[in-house]
């Protein structure tokens, strides 16, 4: 393999990994039948229960990125003709209501503005309309940096009989995310952002009440894949194979759990809360416009326009290429005049920090 | 990470992978988009398709394991109504026929006894009986050890105006590929077979007529994640994000696939079929039965019953316990009285076969 430069990653994720990660996956691989390697597997479904805060005995990692997680939710829910309530603010929130459709569900989209969430009564509305199977939402909006309030609307959704989809593939190990407390029937994460593990895996949990969709649907999951019901017969006490699952991928993963672990999850929370803040504060100061809403802004994960007369493709060239350091240009709406900066994981450090905010004043004025 | 067992691989995948891929994998990751990795992407490109035997542009690798690619493969094809003729002669030929039947698809599986070929003869009736959009088919069966002719059905499939898939799993660099020559429309792979890389991706490649054929789709492709003309948005010139490539993963398969051709395509065919050979001629010797029908046997993957009295299970839980060698047990209609034994890619070395055979004969006789 040729040499790589080396990065310093405050992108959308990835994020930064840390060296004992990195030494896990380099490890000899064994098979996935392995008595030592399901053991292994147990492991990772403790550890993630434990950072979803749920008691969800159906809790694994797909096989896939986020999306392949978001995937996942949808397509063992969705039967054709099911409504399904999409709560949109961004291109997460977009993504959600397309897989949506192509499940052959009846997607009605709850819209906000770019930046803001969508609000508790406009869910609300759209559950009295009528019947849906589920309510889907995005926690950690990647495209805005908004934070979308979880409680009430899963809440509301359950006492309309919905069962609620939570996307916190940016949000998990770096805000609060409380699966059982808030009643989210299934929520799903990626290992590329707050986990700080390399992209491949997507950390999933069901409860009781979607397993429960999942077995009593009329026609069988549209995706072989990602059928839950298939795949826990893998991950459970039968260890029946399906596919071959990712072994390097979930050695990193496992070293990666431990070490959120070992930070402790609320110590976790609040660095990203403290730098996030840090980080924010500093680049109002340098001219960059916050683009989502005050009140509403995650620490993780900074959608700003960059200062008027700054050149945004041009200054982000600089910090790669000068710096090595990788920032996010905006998506969909933001394109072309705003940077996403992440500080997530192991990219959310003090020094790393200062690093960061010294380059990019350095391009920027 | 808890230390794990050291394990040589001889099962029906993984396989054991080389110390420099290992080393790839550890390598510090950077960005999706960054303007460096994306060469690399061009680079595990330009070698698969040298691997597949391929010009085809639409080269690369699913963000999943084979079953993902084997799906993937599927869905972009085949729409609801569609017919599709599947060849089936064991546990990966049922597979291709559930995957296509959850597309919607009106399968015509066509059945061989487990361990021998489908007939070229069976397929053409099929094809005669009415028009197909597909003809699927497994190469190297890893249930049966049975190689699977292609190249005639390929032709007949053609000039009935079917696209030809082709399940190249356990083939792809143990034995001639040959996807242009053969006229092969969509052929995927997975990466811990005679690639010896860690499972996680799916090689896969498009001809220009299966990507006609899924761009003239009346309906959307059914996964979103597995659509491939979204994914080609950023595997080719465009560099559209749509998902997070499993950026150490590529690393490791870009290593993988630059060990493949510094040996050799052909070179790597010989020692697969000649190591192959003498695993064969010596698990007779100790009474064991091949599976599959002589002159359809894969070097790379034998499936043979355990000699009578043997008790297959203990046997191979003495192999993996005092010896640490991983051999697979029977699949379907051979389970547990079978084994399966992969001699691919790494785990395909002189040194490591005679280790092997004697502790085959130290759990046996």
């Amino acid at each position: 393999m040729p040499d790589m430069p080396v990065r310093m990653l405050f992108g959308p994720g990835p994020s930064d990994v840390a060296p004992s990660v990195l030494e896990a996956m380099a490890r000899p691989i064994m098979g996935h039948l392995d008595p030592a390697f399901v053991e292994l597997l147990d492991d990772v479904a403790r550890m993630l229960r434990e950072i979803f805060r749920t008691a969800n005995e159906v809790t694994f990692a797909v096989s896939g990125t986020g999306s392949a997680g978001m995937e996942m939710a949808l397509v063992n829910l969705l039967e054709p003709g099911d409504r399904a309530i999409v709560c949109v603010a961004g291109v997460f929130g977009q993504r959600l209501a397309e897989i949506a459709r192509r499940c052959g569900a009846q997607v009605d989209e709850v819209v906000a503005e770019w930046g803001s969430p969508v609000p508790d009564a406009a869910v609300r509305e759209a559950l009295d309309r009528g019947p849906a199977k589920i309510v889907a939402l995005v926690h950690a909006e990647t495209s805005t940096g908004m934070r979308q309030p979880v409680e009430r609307i899963a809440r509301d959704a359950r006492e309309h009989g919905a069962l609620v989809v939570l996307d916190a593939v940016t949000s998990l190990a770096g805000i609060p995310v409380s699966v059982d407390e808030w009643g989210v029937d299934v929520c799903y994460s990626g290992t590329q952002k707050c986990l700080s593990v390399p992209p491949g895996l997507s950390p999933i949990t069901f409860s009781t009440r979607a397993m429960d969709a999942a077995r009593a649907r009329r026609e069988p999951v549209r995706s072989w894949y990602l059928d839950v019901t298939l795949i826990t017969r893998y991950w459970g006490a039968d260890r029946v194979y399906h596919h071959t699952a990712p072994i390097s991928m979930l050695y990193a993963l496992h070293e990666g759990l431990r070490l959120v672990l070992d930070e402790g999850l609320e110590a976790r929370w609040e660095r990203h809360e403290r730098l996030g803040g840090e980080l924010q504060a500093a680049l109002v100061e340098m001219g960059f416009d916050l683009l989502a809403e005050e009140g509403f802004r995650l620490p993780q994960l900074t959608a700003a326009a960059v200062p008027s007369g700054v050149d945004e493709r041009a200054a982000r060239g600089r910090l790669l290429d000068e710096y090595g350091i990788e920032v996010g240009g905006g998506l969909g709406v933001f394109a072309g005049r705003a940077w996403r900066i992440g500080l997530m994981g192991e990219s959310c450090r003090e020094d790393k920090l200062e690093r960061l905010l010294a380059a990019i004043l350095a391009v920027t004025q």
